[in-house]
């Protein structure tokens, strides 16, 4: 009997650590993914403010799994799965069969059913959006400079990031130091430092998952660096002049999404039962009903935890997941026999900016410089190659003492920049 | 009176010290690029291969002169210039009246009369080329991954470099050794170390600017890294399949041009005589001819030294240009007292790979490491800021000790990616 086959869809954090931790089982490996390349999510805001180079935070999963012989990797955007036939199916046609599946294939930003703002609205998932992100920010205060009043600049000051969770926040935060620091002294006719950002969440409070008094202390810190958090009101437009926010309009040309999750809609060829942001509803040992070779982890799963709350988007879920997986499938339990998957809570963090966080982990709540160090600290240890927690921590060390940011690169042209993407 | 005002169209190596050597004036400068970015273009070909990231060698033309108090810097495409008005236009439109012009505009690839190869070989100017070729040469060996048999893989595995100057043999070195080493176990079915790379120069020799005894150093190092080098040969069609070279067609679906030079359309809006290559026809003092306030310099000029040879397009003719032309600015030389430009020969290097560097200054001729380790430490001074040189010397220290480069990312997807370029 040939050895069994288990694919994996997804490079991310749920399916590189099922991979990994099957390195020594007696099977044979695919993971797909559609980029050649793992991106540590955690850091891709940093990306998308010019703090760091896209490579620093990013290593080709093949050069990952290289000395894991009973591993291969695949660049193949999957379109399709027949779970029946036991097969997935890429978008040029290719069969790939399974023993076992796991599917670990992210999620999306969600635009609340209004799709044409994303146009408008560009969000932060992937390297390549970073990147347009990064430069649409950039290309902002080129567009200001150039000008003929500041009435007509007002618009290109203003930068409007929708959605209060930690990306928002940490994009906003982002935004305000460019703005306010890295920019000194560059521009003749604007003053960067003049610039408006503003941070909406329709819950009351920013960073909702967090306890009160963390939420506080971090809008108190992004006030302090001058964002302007709106709470309790819901965007109802967004087009190429702004952003309305309850009763009032925010002219602008920069708005960036950060709100609201729709898992890949390959998980609707699936053919399963779905909850409200497209995820797959999953037995206790998260494989999909009736199914018990095919399991979905990380961003695309509803998974609960021991109290029956739903599981967040965050890394530690994912490569808890992976590793749950990776066991059953290697020790081959029978669906019967598996223990339900139990997360184990690592806490959570985010950062609002240089030297200010917050951080939660089981009963301990902290912020400032401590929970500061501490988001540096755990971000430069999970990055995956030696190499780029070195070039990171030399980057950071810069940043810190000079405020600048090293990746300030626009390779597109400024004509017909914006209205157009 | 008001005071002069200087444009400078183009960020290179010419205009930025051009307007550097203008800080004390007290005149008005406005610098105009098409990017946000001044490029260490020497080092271009290491971003096309994967060894550094494009903001290594980039730095924002703002930021370098955002101390330089009479300077202000514009992100505009300039298309066309009215030199009796004196006046440049933008493409949108707007206008910049000046006193003095220096043009520094650069060139791009020329395809021989054949614009149409430009789709299947791309060439290495911008940032935006580097990042294409790259993402190319790497997803050549993901595309033969997956492919059937070894016949359909290797034509992604052949790559064919035409141009044997200095950006193709550093091309040709570096797809040599990606291939050969840092791709080292890292694929299943296809192994890219029995990757067929071609060099191919029209004259007789590669480097045929440089001494011969260097050329054939040069020549027998590729060969030893197992780059296919042919001498004497024209390309006579490139399409989808691959190149003809001489009465040989070279089946494949890598084509790098690094051959001919033609100075930007720009210069056509000037309505001057121009030379072969599009480059303006100047005076001794670099200013074109009737109007003396209208210099152009770097790879747009067609400039000779003082033997009446023809200067290359290489980073020192640019720069001594630019301060030569700024010096007749500031002390607002009258035509007639110009006294010629002349140019200090610096001498020339090109690196091979690893260790293996070709260099000539003056009547000094060196190879090997040696060569190779002058090559990286002048590459490093020259580098605009000290946080690009720290990191780039530390991407160097990783590479020179593994083999391995740490930019191997791949934004774009892999269906549809050959031939629609």
């Amino acid at each position: 009997m040939s050895k069994p086959k288990v694919i994996i869809i997804g490079g991310g954090f749920g399916g590189l650590n099922a991979a990994i931790s099957l390195r020594k089982a007696d099977i044979d490996i695919l993971v797909i993914d559609k980029t050649n390349h793992h991106v540590f999510q955690p850091l891709l805001y940093q990306v998308a403010s010019a703090a760091l180079s896209p490579a620093n935070i990013a290593s080709p999963i093949r050069e990952i799994l290289r000395h894991q012989k009973n591993t291969s990797v695949m660049m193949a955007n999957i379109v399709s799965i027949d779970k029946d036939k036991r097969t997935v199916i890429a978008q040029n046609g290719d069969h790939f069969d399974y023993h076992y599946l796991i599917i670990a294939v992210g999620s999306a930003h969600a635009y609340f059913g209004h799709p044409e703002w994303e146009a408008f609205a560009p969000s932060l998932k992937t390297l390549q959006d970073a990147i347009k992100i990064r430069e649409h920010v950039l290309m902002a205060f080129e567009m200001a400079e150039r000008c003929e009043d500041n009435a007509q600049a007002a618009k290109f000051l203003r930068f409007v990031i929708i959605g209060g969770g930690p990306t928002g926040v940490e994009m906003a935060g982002a935004v305000a130091e460019i703005a306010k620091k890295s920019m000194f002294k560059n521009f003749r006719k604007i003053k960067p430092e003049q610039s408006e950002i503003y941070l909406i969440e329709g819950q009351s409070h920013i960073l909702p998952t967090y306890p009160e008094r963390l939420t506080l202390i971090a809008k108190n810190d992004l006030q302090k660096m001058g964002v302007n958090v709106i709470n309790d009101k819901l965007v109802t437009d967004v087009n190429s002049n702004g952003v309305k926010v309850g009763d009032i309009f925010l002219e602008t040309a920069n708005i960036i999404w950060a709100a609201g999750n729709q898992a890949s809609p390959l998980l609707e060829t699936l053919n399963i039962p779905l909850d409200r942001q497209g995820r797959a509803i999953l037995g206790k040992d998260l494989s999909i009903p009736g199914y018990p070779e095919v399991f979905v982890i990380g961003d695309a799963a509803c998974a609960m935890d021991q109290q029956g709350k739903m599981l967040p988007g965050i890394a530690p879920v994912a490569i808890q997941e992976g590793r749950y997986v990776a066991r059953l499938i290697k020790e081959q339990v029978p669906f019967e026999k598996r223990r339900p998957f139990r997360y184990f809570d690592k806490g959570m963090m985010a950062t609002i900016g240089k030297a200010k966080a917050v951080a939660v982990f089981g009963k301990l709540q902290f912020s400032g410089y401590f929970a500061w160090m501490t988001w540096c600290f755990v971000h430069i240890l999970y990055l995956i190659s030696f190499r780029n927690r070195a070039i990171v921590m030399l980057q950071w060390c810069f940043w810190y003492m000079t405020g600048k940011r090293n990746v300030r690169l626009i390779t597109r042209s400024i004509e017909n920049f914006f209205y157009r993407e």
